[in-house]
């Protein structure tokens, strides 16, 4: 019978980030994961499918947090702010779970690593699906939803994006609301043809 | 000495998607194509990576013909309009080369199988990044220019996607513009602070 292991998932997420630190992610391997949390590569595998999957083991939760606070949204909220306030609201989640040092060094990492993008592009297309399947069910028009979802992606991309690099220490859901805004004046940018021409 | 091979890339191509569809993706090896093809293996991989990467050929055409248009762009267009009026030219090169019936029959493959759409997000986020470049090249700023081509890649799927499904007529043009308008639409949506109160 397998002993009581306390925690072995955050044990394994943090002997992980810090071997990836250490020594490199390439270097790393599951076993010195499993040595580093004092658990076996049997344990490692019963949390996670392979060793990149470590650092997306929040998609999840992310996405269910992000569906609920979809699904309470005020029923006259436009789209696109149904998903502000939601992505604005998860983050808030991010920040208690996690110290800010390990979001930056993750997104160094995802950023570095081709097979760690690619992993992180396929999450996000399936929470861009999911976020679909809720703005649908609060009965928005399947186009709009498809076209909200994607662009609520952008704002959530960019304001996670800047969360983790920039060196204010302004929240994830300021940098999320500052997204929408700037995405907003981008595309309020008249098109050519109703543009006042010069003198 | 290979022997001269008239267009043995526009053959392969051909012979890939007639077999995915005659006998399943997932089914056709390699070794098929190159038959079908009456070329060998070799040559295939002399052309292409893999077997999935018999339906991405054309990504590396359309990055350039997309970055050519946004280089060429009137200086005072803003930059979505920039990016739109690009997806709009690169597609009549896509229409010019493929029959719809191909970019149907490709698009239902793609979204029904998970390492090929797995590809294409890889493809697509080398698309975008490429579009940060032409667009900081322009002297977008680059903050503007992440989210500007973001948003750009959002009407140029979303126009892809009801190009490639639509049964209505309409050119990849016609629908990128359409994607663009929706966007606007979606965008100038007031957020409720400045939205006028039911009495």
């Amino acid at each position: 019978m397998a002993r009581w292991e306390p925690d072995a998932r955050g044990r394994l997420e943090k002997a992980a980030m810090d071997l990836f630190i250490e020594q490199g992610y390439e270097r790393t391997t599951v076993g010195d994961i499993a040595a580093r949390a004092d658990l076996t590569e049997r344990t490692f595998f019963r949390y996670f499918a392979d060793k990149r999957e470590v650092l997306f083991s929040g998609s999840k939760d992310l996405e269910k947090m992000i569906l609920d606070h979809i699904a309470a949204a005020p029923r006259d909220l436009p789209a696109l702010d149904v998903l502000a306030a939601a992505y604005a609201a998860a983050g808030t989640g991010i920040e208690d779970r996690r110290a800010i040092e390990y979001v930056r060094a993750r997104y160094a990492l995802v950023t570095r690593h081709a097979d760690l993008q690619e992993r992180e592009l396929i999450k996000l297309a399936g929470l861009t699906a999911a976020t679909v399947g809720g703005l649908t069910a609060r009965g928005v028009a399947a186009p709009t939803a498809a076209l909200a979802a994607e662009l609520g992606m952008a704002v959530f991309k960019l304001g996670f994006e800047r969360w983790a690099t920039s060196r204010t220490p302004r929240d994830f859901a300021g940098h999320v609301r500052a997204a929408l805004a700037d995405l907003r004046a981008l595309a309020a940018a008249p098109p050519p043809s109703r543009r006042p021409r010069r003198a």
